[in-house]
């Protein structure tokens, strides 16, 4: 008989990560137009410098800056044009002493030039000549080839999710494909007889199934791709048949149903054979959430889940070992917890750590960030509209008190 | 000849609200299972009581209360069992005094009881009879029907961007269709002969084409539908006939290129003969972003907006206008901005409101969130990445101090 292992969060993450190296995300390329959200696999080298030419920051003409050294307001230097830049276009001249070139804001330096003058600074004297009324140093006003990105440097580095700011930067050093994780695939199966779908009639007795459609949610928001959701009656056979299926093309397969002890036997058994590694986790020493199941699969590179019946519970678990689970394979930088003062006081249990869904808000009289604890009493899913995250009670506090700065763990990604 | 307005950013939000009275979104059905990140158009109120039946909170017995009261660990009090209720089934029976059902965690009550007996403090007697050691008040372990949610009540409000905890909630209520607003359409048109798209080979002079790409992802990752990104050369007719063209199937516009006066001019005259009702803003006073143009076409319910070329100006400046009118129509709740304390002194620009990208984080010593502003110099394109939103110097302030608090405006929906 296997030992029943209870772990803690930070041991169940370790064990998910350690078997995760079987099932390292796969990589594809797509181009910047639809990569809001993905998550980046390489980092992204600029392909050229940027500016790639000697750049004007300035409406005025391009100069030798030797050539305007003592030129002030009374004493001018004449300089004589020798071609109008368009924006867009090469510089064609090469300028020697005593020539300038006009050239707009964004344009190229004509070849010999190294200092720009500023057109408030000068005045038409000619049709071709122009009176410097001021003395600029070398470098005056133009950006260098390279000076904002050098050719093969990084512009955005692998495991960043990908932002509009992001894509900006990509598209300015001429980066069009990139090389972004696959989502995981994600199937969904809850069971019991007791769960009915929002769109069946509810008959005496029975529950409305909460957990497929929030987890389904909370997935896609995340980035995963869900290949399935369906229900099983509680029948051993047809919950077996529908993991051995689900292994076939997913990832992640999340179970989800009833926490009652018969049920979580079950789930445990016919998790333990379907998959070749076996359970490794039989419970998890937190509030709620302890009736978790961790099983993986090496043959397809498949984890199984079986999460919490509670609707609270099912949600911060899942947050709590799949999501990062995935953050920590695509090398995405920790999410930060913010840092907030409690609103009111709240106990905690001794012995296991407790999740607490909570909502933050700023107090903009003091303008502190402030958190309110949610306490979600078993079954109340009103508990869960109007959360942002959840807070943590450590296992040794008896709770957390009013005023104490505590972090705020944020759901997404 | 029409005078030239240019606006607070505060006016230009206000016109825009006022002309989005022509333009308010439609609002489609769709089912809770993709729903995830849409707005919620209507209130949606609960189909059914929840709990819809007296629920038990613990594995026990359902008891009349009144035939508890005096037992005690030495004085128990016997009742008879007469049925054993299923997860998932109705209670058939009622009870009188003297008889008890047992009905695990989830499971209905019958009639006539009106208090649970944990199991805990229960002992079997007989096949059909326990002894109970405990007096219960009536009420206690049970959950009312509508305790949760009563039928009819809202469960998730009208403005609500729906994340996994809404539609948990909902599920849980049995709201299966839910009416959502139909994200706005948008067509980005990019100009300037001196543009080239991340995809095609840079001549010496030429830019890329950074906007277009930075405002696909800033418009998808908040809900909008991106029909079209093109590039036209800087030529009144071609730009004219993109526009014509785009009026047919675009909520909104956006225009972006070079921010030359004559550039400026020729949007600004095209726009302005476009719409029926003209150009109603040609100028923001803000910094970076002045160059920014608005315009709506009543007869195709189109906003134009010409934005700023600077990289930095043009995604603060959507965020600002679009992004912000999205949500007010929508109903959204205003986001609010954080908080947080200079890292250093920023220089503003009197008269003129300035924006700054920054961004933010917690120093973990002292707890307090910090933001560092993120100098954007014209056309440094490496400023845009790693910040998450953008701070704002009143137009009557010469700059910020560090350690000052301040309100960071955080991209995104």
């Amino acid at each position: 008989m296997k030992l029943l292992t209870v772990d803690t969060i930070k041991q169940a993450q370790d064990k998910l990560y350690t078997y995760a190296q079987h099932i390292l995300p796969r990589t594809e390329k797509i181009t910047i137009e639809h990569a809001v959200g993905r998550v980046l696999a390489q980092d992204a080298a600029a392909q050229e410098n940027v500016p790639d030419f000697y750049r004007s920051t300035v409406d005025g003409y391009a100069v030798k800056a030797t050539d305007t050294q003592g030129a002030s307001e009374s004493i001018p230097t004449f300089l004589r044009i020798v071609e109008e830049v368009q924006i867009g276009h090469p510089a064609k001249s090469t300028i020697k002493s005593g020539e300038c070139v006009y050239v707009p804001t964004g344009g190229m330096l004509p070849a010999g030039a190294d200092a720009m003058v500023m057109i408030e600074y000068t005045e038409a004297f000619s049709d071709d000549e122009i009176a410097v009324y001021e003395s600029v140093a070398q470098g005056k006003c133009v950006v260098t080839p390279g000076e904002d990105v050098k050719q093969g440097a990084t512009v955005v580095k692998k495991g960043t999710v990908l932002k509009a700011e992001h894509i900006g930067a990509l598209a300015s050093a001429g980066v069009w494909e990139i090389e972004v994780f696959v989502p995981w695939t994600v199937s969904i199966i809850s069971t019991g007889d007791e769960l009915i779908a929002p769109n069946e009639k509810l008959s005496l007795g029975q529950v409305r199934d909460v957990n497929t459609w929030s987890l389904n949610a909370m997935a896609t928001d995340c980035g995963f791709k869900v290949v399935r959701c369906i229900k099983v009656k509680d029948d051993e056979a047809l919950f077996r048949a529908e993991l051995e299926n689900a292994k076939k093309d997913s990832d992640v397969v999340l179970t989800s149903g009833g926490s009652s002890q018969g049920k979580k036997d079950m789930t445990n058994d016919v998790m333990d054979s379907v998959c070749d590694e076996g359970t490794f986790t039989h419970g998890l020493s937190i509030k709620p959430g302890k009736p978790t199941i961790l099983a993986f699969d090496k043959a397809s590179s498949t984890f199984m889940i079986g999460l919490p019946g509670h609707p609270v519970a099912s949600l911060t678990v899942f947050h709590a070992l799949v999501v990062n689970l995935w953050k920590n394979v695509t090398h995405q930088p920790q999410q930060k917890p913010l840092i907030a003062k409690m609103e009111t006081n709240v106990a905690g249990a001794p012995g296991k750590t407790t999740f607490m869904l909570a909502k933050t808000y700023i107090n903009y009289e003091t303008g502190e960030l402030m958190v309110k604890p949610v306490q979600a009493k078993s079954g109340l899913i009103n508990s869960m509209v109007d959360t942002d995250g959840y807070i943590e009670i450590d296992m040794n506090k008896e709770g957390l008190k009013k005023g104490e700065a505590v972090l705020v763990y944020r759901f997404g990604i």
